[in-house]
């Protein structure tokens, strides 16, 4: 497919009047008034972010969804995305199923696909993302606002999509539960609109493993975290899987993909928080927290520090 | 140089507010009150729109450039950009000298960097960009905008990145000047900020090559362009190289990288054109017009349309 042919395919999904139906050098958005916007980028590349074979419905999906999640994680309303596909040999097949995946992820979660660029690198694929949300003006959380004494929250499960990625590849047995949380990540954008309100001090979502999520976000407020090991929280497909214990829910706690948002809270605000998460069936859990100091403490189901070991998963 | 060295680095050149460091999910940025926001992603890739012993530096000033150039013809003030940078084996040296690059190209046009990623792709460099700038709302022209018996005009001079290309790839002897408008495009940000108050109806960025963007835009418009190709406007440099008369005219007018801006505008708006390109020194050439019916006229010196050819760089 030429790069116009594949712009007409993406035409289709581009149906808001900002993209201009593709066909002009940008897009004109009014953003709405009285808000703070919230951008990201997140590249998606093959063999780094997904398997060559997944299915490309599935990849245009994670693009969209991991791109959607950092915006969850500041509290933003996704208005628009951009793309920048640098694509090797993908074929018309492998083009209809991502536009139709770009389609399901688009139209879910409430946001347009207003513009991008296509080229045909020869090489592996890479695909970026730009999205674009908004907020309340002072309202968007940093993974730097914790505070000393603040109780750490992750909502959802951990380990899920680590464990389905091994499953895909073979080192596992299959599981439809947990391979469908690595090949489609849910921002959790509902409850992260109603963070800030609810009192959190800081949250991030959790991509690259809980552990070295938790260091980077103590490291921005200037802090330590202390992460309870055997209150990570697993789903029973992958509490099946694991070892019992420490082990396991340290494996789980160092797997990336996750998309789960990682938030800092002060103990007045966990009401708030739970009732907040409950809107969404979404659980919380309480897992640690900040305190004086600097780096990581994982403490052990004995109370005492253990070696966690590397920490996730590091660029 | 791991990802969180190349952040680090990037760091340097993202002193602004909204980029919080670099070192949160998102950047956060209030967009001026009433303002209507243009975007634009634009990819560069290694082998597709740069040679690979580039200069790093070069590479980051066109990376900003070509998407600067978008918005310059929307008549766009620029506020930010965020990168997706795929890289291959690019070693320190590279990275150290792409981001003083960036620097430059940013700071020249009052431009700030909030944000991105990278990944090691293994293969050839991917590097995307995205752009956000303003404009007053409805200003932004459109390359649908023409209307019959619009002129069109052309900015700057025509067809010297591609003999500049030829003489870098040694295909030609070596010019300073004209590689230099290869390796170094100025988006025409001044004069695109006074198109649309000076009575233009549309306006592009000429990318892929001054007769194919024509078509486009009287595509766009439901129009025929008629370009007079004794009017394209060439440097001296280029005129001394290229042979005389049509034949070397239309290979200017064929050749891309460009970036400057095609315009079309009733008659009565044309002083007040060339005041506003004046105002930056930039020529501004009369080169056709827009009529109804469909598809792209070349009149040759004779005044007789003749068969352009091939008519630029069709993705």
């Amino acid at each position: 497919m030429r790069e116009s042919e594949i712009v007409e395919l993406l035409r289709q999904v581009a149906t808001g009047g900002a993209a201009r139906g593709l066909a002009d050098d940008a897009a004109v958005w009014s953003p709405p008034l009285g808000r703070e916007l919230v951008l990201t980028h997140d590249i998606v590349a093959a063999g780094v972010h997904y398997l060559p074979g997944d299915d490309p419905s599935d990849i245009a999906w994670k693009l969209v969804a991991v791109n959607l999640s950092d915006l969850a994680a500041k509290g933003a309303v996704p208005a628009g995305v951009l793309l920048g596909l640098s694509l090797g040999d993908e074929d018309e097949a492998w083009l209809r199923r991502f536009a139709g995946g770009l389609h399901r992820v688009l139209s879910d979660h409430g946001t347009a696909l207003w513009g991008g660029d296509t080229v045909r690198s020869g090489g592996q694929a890479s695909l970026g993302c730009t999205a674009v949300g908004h907020v309340l003006p002072g309202s968007a959380l940093a993974r730097a606002g914790g505070r000393d004494g603040d109780l750490l929250f992750v909502t959802g499960t951990i380990g899920d999509a680590g464990l389905g990625l091994a499953a895909r590849r073979g080192e596992a047995p299959g599981d439809a539960y947990l391979e469908r949380r690595y090949r489609l990540p849910m921002p959790r954008l509902g409850f992260g609109k109603r963070l800030a309100e609810s009192g959190a001090h800081a949250a991030m979502d959790v991509s690259d493993g809980l552990l070295i999520d938790a260091a980077r976000m103590a490291a921005a407020s200037g802090l330590a975290a202390e992460i309870d090991c055997k209150a990570v929280p697993l789903s029973q497909a992958a509490a099946a899987r694991l070892p019992a214990g420490d082990t396991g829910r340290l494996a789980a706690a160092r797997a990336g993909d996750d998309y789960e948002i990682l938030l800092a809270a002060p103990a007045q605000a966990e009401a708030a928080l739970r009732a907040a998460a409950a809107t969404d069936a979404l659980p919380l859990t309480r897992i640690g927290r900040l305190r004086l100091g600097a780096g990581l403490c994982v403490l052990g189901t004995e109370g005492r520090a253990i070696d966690p070991g590397p920490l996730g998963y590091e660029h």
